[in-house]
């Protein structure tokens, strides 16, 4: 048995998650908090674990305060890490980690990281997807979706278009895919 | 002076726009009439000129009947027509054409294909953007947007969720690049 794993990431409209350099510069705009949350607030009360790649850790520890103190976060990485501000750090399978996750409580993750992400894909283990797309093309940078990941039906579960142009899309997996049975949701 | 480009396209969730080998079987279900139009016709109606690239033009054809017979039809090509519908074929530069396409009466084109939306791109003279996009990550195939297109910031003009899962998301750039002075719209 394993939690649910939830994506939840900003992009451009060429679902590009950073520059190739990691710079952040086009999305920051819509993080602004006078511009509203977009639901990041809510979605976080839902989540009891934060499972993180190593750049996406390294980014977030670039901010200053670590704002996930409440939180579970499990860090992949084969690194030591430089700094942990109180982070369990993990390396090899996905699956493997989420199912020793649930045993010790671990019922939602919040799954971030692109190339994190795209190990969630290949592994089966992505059940929700919201996207939070900005009205800019940035013509080159981190993809998210890489080409070779697995097809995946999924299901519009909600779509929600803001001032600031950005548009949220959250879908689920459209059926259980094989070995999520016990997935409590 | 060029007419108004529009590009109006289906895409997976990881924008693609066909499968590697050209098909779209994950598409045709969102293409059923019954299931509506997703104000194709509406914005057809709008269009004097269809510009397209060559694949477009022979996956069209392959169809059956030719859908385009009233309006202008220009196909980007180097290669003669096996079968030639009523339209006009050319090469080169996309702003050359568009430029003898507005001489000749041309106010708003539809710009359909992959690579020559690429080439629009590139050339910078995409004026608005529609992606319906259905609930389905391919995880390969025909990229709608290849790395290394020019950076373009947008302005979010629509979005609708349809009961089928499909979203349409409706772009017109954000401001008028250098160049397109004496664009009608």
């Amino acid at each position: 048995m394993r939690p649910r794993v939830s994506v939840y990431l900003g992009v451009s409209l060429d679902l590009r998650i950073a520059r190739d350099d990691g710079r952040l510069d086009w999305l920051e705009r819509y993080s602004d908090p006078s511009v509203g949350d977009y639901g990041y607030a809510a979605f976080m009360a839902t989540v009891d674990t934060l499972v993180m790649g190593r750049s996406t850790f390294d980014t977030v520890l670039g901010f200053g305060a670590w704002p996930f103190a409440a939180k579970r976060v499990v860090v992949f990485t084969n690194r030591p890490l430089d700094t942990n501000p109180g982070v369990e750090t993990v390396s090899g399978s996905l699956v493997s980690a989420l199912e020793s996750l649930h045993s010790r409580g671990a019922r939602h993750v919040y799954l971030d990281g692109g190339r994190l992400v795209q190990q969630g894909l290949t592994e089966g283990v992505v059940d929700a997807l919201t996207l939070s797309i900005v009205p800019h093309l940035l013509g080159s940078g981190r993809p998210l979706f890489t080409n070779g990941l697995p097809e995946l039906a999924l299901q519009l579960v909600g779509s929600q278009a803001f001032p600031t142009g950005l548009v949220q899309l959250r879908y689920q997996r459209a059926e259980a895919a094989p070995g999520t049975t016990g997935v409590e949701r």
